[in-house]
């Protein structure tokens, strides 16, 4: 059995890879801290982690966790990460960073979305973009995976085929998401509170989200040139999932049957992705708490524009589901292993 | 008091009108008809309409009718309320029609996207767009007012000063809008049911949505020239409301505050409309039950887009409360009568 | 035009009364406090007050807020209220109160579920305890309101005519409610946050929650005895409403229809009580934003058992309603004025 | 493998066995029937169950599933399975019935509560009621099981060692259930239009629920006579979960940390239940998805009164995952196969 360690394990995040890796034959969780959960037992914060009842947070006591773990989860707050992720992987020990700290392969377009300098370029140099669909090759032989973004994983993966066929203009792609609660984090603060949030819907960070520049990033490797977007997120009263609904430009006249072609094409073997038949696009509540996602294609004739609708649950393929991939392609695991369990619906 | 009836209040804009109507203190709803549900009290389907227990639902006998009223609101499916809406006309009534069918002033839109012929089409060169921002001068004077669609509402306030004053590129519109479930109707419809819309979010009629035309005929008339739009609809699991986000790229370098300035001149002395300061973006759960329609901006420099976000209640603005305002313009009522209670929040 | 001040308006019920009031036409709000938010515009914190843009937060300065007005409703935490309702008290003023600390008549039960002792008892003699279906001509003399808790509220109205004329067993009541979660009050707290609330649904407080004794209180008031009961409330996904299931034995056999006679003639004069016929039930949608309370009643021959179910929006009738209600019979307005306004539902 | 029919497999129950199947490495679905859609892909009503895309609604052809199958799950509307369970069992085959109409053992109860006579008495007989904490022997060697109404899951579970033990008085139950929607069922009804839902709460069925001769009958089972209870139903606005509250009055001073660990002793070494510390009462949220039932307790000293609170999601363990549960004891599985996954949350 791998041994498996998360370190910051008291969020969101934190909960769906225990539950996830609850259904892997081939790992084990070994270690999980928490600085302000410290001495608490998992069962205390999320009391439907039955089978977790023996296993207790830790502080962040880097040395003493080496010892832990073969492979680490980092789920710890932005900046934070950079450190310790670099730590473990001066060790030698593998790595998989839910965090964005080594996300942006540019690091003055992380300190510059992030308002942080970045302390580990050496390291940042030898980290993996953890998207399978695009990185698998890359995945296989990393030994630190940035893990993506929620939004980054629901864009790019809707965008990637078209954009690569050079279908669209890079120019004018537009990226409308809409996420649920969850996507903020599992905290005390009046703006995520239900009475808050319920019953209502809003734009937030337009043009701002961190999130922006890692959406860049992806398309401009996709594209070969520079990239730039539009990107507004918004919040929708539900606990899970991403709807992305992407707008671009067609470079040319084309039906709408032909790009799903390209599209089944290029994801034909990907086990998570399922691409829609013409005039289906998907719903975010079929892939709560699924490693999957769908995606929805339709071409505008009347004003040549291409629109595509993804669909994921922001927690798994957009965070702890992918992070397990990742960890699956990394060590020789079976890619869908513990990653199996059909969506919860309704 | 004015007499008003109602036609085809067993749906949600019908029993909003009641409720609305209930704080009017120059008007009386003296009528309503439903065929399904004639011979129930008001108080039968909605329980929460208590000061209307003595409604009954009657069926819809035009010539009867005449007699029970001087305005007349008709909420009847659209194709269905052509006729109906022609015969009060001719009978020299007055009346606000919240179906579609004297919306679009060109009769072959209305048939290529509603399917249908229209076969009254000198009425519908008499029927005045109700959108009291915009055509306020030509309500007064109306006797039949085509009560703006909820999606129409929202995009063509959002967009109107901009597009008015040349800042915005007419071909560049996208127009991608979020609503509550409210929007389609009260029916026994699996796809409205509480467990399949639930913890769920999707698009819907992508490129070929009704409310389409209706809005690139609004802004159409802004413009001065023929625009086309991509709209896309989504459905948020909440009951009510509508948020539209508005792209388009800029014809000059200007911004944010600029355009604030603009918007806040062109709606200064609106009842109803609510222009927010930079960098707050309005939340659907705000206009709640209210008549209002709050808007937010922000200029994308990187891109050179501007980013609109405005929200309305789609049974108030977006509907009852629309119509009754019309009411008040047309009957020299105080335009906000019965208009004036804030939105329920939380 | 009689002068209102609201003394810790930041929260739920402040905002509630602000909304009702502004639909009062004999009294204006001249002065909100709230430590926290002293400085900022009420807009700021509720952007859907956009009639109060004028109105600014205030710190709680006693003696400044004497000149400011006539009648004080008090939101302040439970404990945090009674010097300052006493100080308005014996300066004159009309107070409505609507924490907890002025509806136990008896100190020594206030002090045993609030875990504070009553230091102004002289004044706790004064207040009237503000239910206007069971004490409106004491509140009709008074100058201090005790306004009555949420669940006191659904219980008190529910069980009130049967315990009245005997018809149940006062040892045998059975009180299970349950309330949206606007009723936990508007604050930065992980167990109300939407993730942690929404789909979900639990008990709380089982036999410990310091509204037992204010329901056992009016509930032996009107037996006529020390009557003790089970209270159990529980949190629901919703914003607003409570149910309350009552329970209670039979003192003898009688059906549904005669029990239904006698809450129907108990309640026939009473503005903001309804009860429902035979087989109907109420739901907690259609009293939202109302300040109706919604009853309907079953015999359980079989066990020869009364249930009885009442339905009240926990921050109109369950308190800042009935705080405006009260406000009214004090002042000598129409009870109903400000009141009059339906449920939103949906 | 062991094959599966699902007979009736349009509905939620249908659609979690299905997911919970999916889970299960000794069995295979090899044909699933609904006459409505017969002919479609179950991919096409429930897009999330992807690995299904083969799989395609028949008809009921008895004859014709003969050879399908070794066990059938029945999802027949009540009524409608009675004959279909009795031909199967008359053909040698093992079946787990989730409608109710072999739970019930006398059949003249089952005429009073369902309108309808029972044609199938001597199949009947050889029914057991498939609650495994209770009858795990009997389900161990029975070829049909009546899988148990979702309700009186939570209620026997809750109830069962405080009155075995004979700590409670048996005429003193009263059982205060609420319930998700799922509960209602997949259909086109108003009544469960996310509109007439969301944002309520109500009661319904009071005291006629046909789930009350169930409870019944289990109670009845376990005190040794004829148990009469109170049983009110609610509904919730989520997906899915049942809160059960159950009270009793106690036969004899007792505390809580007696009563749960009495409880704990009986329930010790079921995997699927889960007694909670004093002081802390279970969440509907933390069963979603699972096959668990949590249970909390709290002896009200001051009435004598005992509540309990049990947690299920009505879709899994108070249904396809209970029959699951119990096709596993048939079939000699490890009890939980298939059954392990932890609860989906948030």
């Amino acid at each position: 059995m791998v041994k498996v360690a998360i370190c910051g394990g008291s969020g969101y995040t934190g909960s769906e890879l225990l539950r996830i890796l609850s259904q892997h034959s081939g790992v084990e969780v070994n270690a999980i801290t928490s600085e302000k959960s410290a001495g608490k037992r998992v069962t205390d914060l999320f009391p439907h982690l039955v089978k977790y009842s023996g296993l207790i947070y830790g502080p962040m006591e880097k040395e003493r966790l080496l010892a832990k773990a073969d492979i680490f989860f980092m789920a710890l707050p932005h900046a934070a990460s950079q450190e310790a992720v670099d730590f473990f992987f001066q060790k030698g020990k593998r790595i998989i960073d839910l965090s964005a700290d080594y996300r942006l392969s540019d690091p003055s377009v992380y300190e510059e979305w992030y308002k942080t300098p970045h302390h580990y370029q050496n390291t940042l140099k030898r980290a993996v973009y953890g998207l399978p669909e695009l990185y698998r090759k890359m995945i296989k032989k990393a030994r630190l995976i940035a893990n993506p973004g929620c939004y980054p994983t629901s864009a790019i993966l809707a965008i990637y085929p078209a954009l690569k066929e050079g279908l669209i203009d890079p120019e004018s792609i537009i990226v409308d998401s809409k996420s649920g609660i969850s996507g903020a984090g599992r905290k005390a603060d009046l703006a995520v509170s239900f009475c808050e949030v319920n019953e209502g819907f809003k734009a937030y960070g337009i043009g701002v989200h961190r999130h922006t520049p890692e959406i860049e990033q992806g398309l401009s490797d996709i594209a070969g040139k520079a990239v730039m977007i539009d990107f507004t997120p918004h919040l929708v009263p539900m606990d899970r999932g991403i709807i992305t609904t992407a707008y671009a430009k067609l470079t040319k006249k084309i039906s709408t049957a032909k790009i799903l072609d390209l599209y089944n094409g290029k994801y034909l073997k990907e086990p998570f992705v399922k691409v829609f038949e013409e005039g289906f696009y998907p719903n975010a509540k079929h892939v709560r708490g699924s490693n999957y996602c769908f995606i929805g294609i339709r071409v505008n004739e009347r004003t040549n524009t291409l629109v595509i609708v993804s669909a994921i649950d922001n927690l798994v393929k957009g965070a702890s589901g992918q992070a397990v991939q990742n960890m699956n392609i990394m060590l020789g695991f079976e890619e869908t292993e513990a990653l199996e369990g059909l969506a919860l619906c309704p």
